[in-house]
């Protein structure tokens, strides 16, 4: 039998565990301070749900054995299944956050923190709204986390399917290459552009078509790059959209998160499902890639629709993802993670009985506290065991206090010893 | 195409969501209170790991689709994994929680409050102890844990495999028998005796046998079950484990745990593992069986031991589940459930840039909002909509009041209104 976690997957260990416990409590509570609600789905989805939704990546997912029931299959991501949930209750307009593990049965690599088990946290508004009012609280939104997580400096970049789309189509690519030419261009922050281009010319784009494409997906910037699409060919492809990023990039200087946001035109999303304003976040001088994902798709919870029905029902959306395991793997772990106040000990003899005591008045108080369950009572290893835990206080059972009622605490940092009446023992540890 | 969750699972909507959120924080914080820390391990294991763990029930194993690679399931509980995460690293003791969903391919029954996914707690706390001093703690902690969901009156039973044999013995029943004369004997708390009598005889018991055997199993009660066994047969048989439920009953008697505490011949346990004291938590006048389980496992973590290893590595271990689905299905949802403090509408115009300003203010001071992201700015509305989600303030833009730096603030309960300087909104909400 082989001892290990299937090929891709992690156990956590407390240390890590710990770190993870706050780094979601802290990406909910950005979340609920955006006024966002949880909903829970399951881990696995009907298996005709997720097909046509990830384009080249439909090959990843990860299949359950049927024994005779319905196909099923691990989500891959939590927006197909959020979309899933929005059109079976045919709901009108949520802001929902959901926290949970993805499935992609990719070629694991640790260097590039990608997993095939791995924890993403979703914040999607859905439901009419004033244009780029929910799209530039994503950037608002995203800019905050980003920086809560205190990992350095981030940029985070935006662009519009619609302006790639216009792209494409004055460098007259035609529409059938425009998901291939796509996931090639979102390869521009992880590899040359003279590979790319190399990539491009065997996907069967000309010279020409080449270095038109060139133009356009080297620029990024600011109010310059919507300056540049302005006074060309494009604008007229795509106008709606540049202006919409425009005003982007104005509510975002009003919401004071325009300092990190940059419109960056190589920006492509390789999912099926995006259809207007696309997002990626990025920690500058870290070793992986984008932790921070995400776009419009105002046509996705529409097409889940059962033929059924009538046609009418959609709900415009847009949302990102936070790949937490990315952010984990960056962040600088504490040394001393530790939620428990007191250690128990004993001198010379186990006090087993007496510990009992102790912990239960303890436990009543809210005091967290660890004791020794065998029979090495040490309490000089006991006390090491505190420093190196950062364990605030020891108690130590000495027989002679204990019959007249009273303990010996110790605080770990000074030294300082206090006898103590049992009774009190809530209080002088509160 | 379906638009259903699979079979036997379900969706939080954002009211359930909450209520989920608070039940984890509260059986985490007992955990941590017990100076337990946190460990996570993957949803699907390797196939061989979970073999020869649960009985008969191992057919209810949920497998992944092999594409080629290694053969993996869903897990089935979260002490599998934890033994494995344990022989796998070698660990000689740890006192560990893990709270996560596992997965039964079984007839899901909502009445019954069973489903084919649902979330558990497990509390375990491996390595060597004192005799029943960890065991009694699992008491502790349970009785605990089932008194701060507050849903009513529970009974916390407890017995020991090893009592079970020795009334197996003295009844003379083969030892070929002794799993599924558990498996009928567990199920005595929700079917009638002379059904599980028939069953036992389908099984190939003598008639004498089900005499003999329903004098003990019918036993149960505090220290008169103990006495009883001592006057009895079976004593000899299993005398320390006989000694060991006196001293646990007395443990949680100096714990003030043993109100709820009942010794209970007829608990069985269904799972291969357990070796020792076993456990089980039940709320009384409730539709759904047990809520919690567990019990000692001694040889499990031994018995995951790579045959190339030398046989020396092993840790006794004792731990429970909480069953936080079931749970929750006896939870009184609470009407009004939202984070949120603050509603910003706007009279007249749209006013978007000036709410989006509001906005970023409130959010810099930590301060939860909603606004509406559509053409419909009713603030007669939006007020009805903060009474019904409980939200506090309904901030309302007017134009002459905002061109000179203010808003209106009312506060919904009372209907007071206030016109504040946007700069102070911060303090002034909070």
């Amino acid at each position: 039998m082989s001892l290990k976690t299937p090929k891709g997957t992690t156990d956590l260990n407390p240390d890590d565990a710990l770190v993870y416990e706050d780094l979601i409590d802290r990406t909910k509570n950005i979340f609920k301070l955006h006024g966002a609600v949880p909903i829970d789905t399951p881990v696995f989805e009907l298996k005709s749900i997720l097909l046509n939704k990830y384009g080249e990546d439909t090959k990843l997912i990860y299949d359950l054995k049927n024994n005779g029931g319905e196909e099923c299959a691990l989500r891959y991501d939590l927006t197909v299944p959020f979309s899933r949930y929005m059109s079976m209750n045919k709901l009108k307009k949520i802001k929902r956050y959901q926290i949970g593990k993805v499935y992609r049965r990719d070629q694991p690599s640790v260097v590039q923190g990608r997993w095939r088990e791995f924890l993403q946290a979703d914040f999607d508004i859905a439901g009419e709204s004033l244009p780029m009012m929910a799209d530039s609280e994503l950037v608002c939104c995203m800019n905050r986390l980003l920086k809560t997580y205190n990992i350095g400096d981030f940029v985070i970049r935006v662009s519009d399917k619609r302006i790639l789309y216009g792209i494409f189509e004055v460098c007259e690519i035609p529409n059938n290459l425009f998901a291939t030419v796509s996931s090639s261009i979102d390869k521009l922050d992880k590899m040359a552009v003279n590979d790319i281009n190399k990539e491009l010319k065997l996907k069967g784009l000309t010279d020409k078509q080449i270095i038109n494409l060139n133009i356009y997906i080297q620029k990024s910037g600011t109010v310059d790059v919507l300056d540049f699409l302005r006074e060309n060919d494009v604008y007229k492809k795509c106008s709606e959209a540049v202006d919409d990023l425009c005003k982007l990039y104005e509510y975002c200087k009003i919401m004071k998160c325009s300092d990190h946001l940059i419109i960056d035109l190589s920006l492509a999303r390789g999912l099926d499902y995006y259809t207007g304003m696309i997002i990626e976040g990025k920690y500058l001088n870290k070793n992986i890639g984008s932790v921070a994902g995400g776009g419009r798709y105002d046509n996705l919870i529409g097409s889940l629709e059962n033929s059924s029905y009538t046609n009418t029902y959609n709900v415009p959306c847009a949302g990102f993802s936070i790949g937490l395991s990315r952010i984990f793997s960056c962040i600088q772990k504490p040394k001393v993670n530790t939620n428990v106040k007191v250690f128990i000990s004993a001198s010379g003899k186990l006090f087993l009985e007496e510990r009992l005591k102790i912990q239960s008045i303890l436990w009543e108080a809210n005091i967290s506290l660890e004791t020794f369950y065998n029979k090495r009572n040490n309490p000089g290893e006991h006390k090491k065991y505190c420093v190196k835990h950062g364990i605030k206080y020891l108690i130590v059972v000495k027989e002679e206090q204990y019959n007249k009622g009273f303990v010996t605490v110790i605080e770990v940092n000074t030294n300082l010893e206090n006898v103590i009446m049992i009774d009190n023992l809530p209080s002088h540890l509160q």
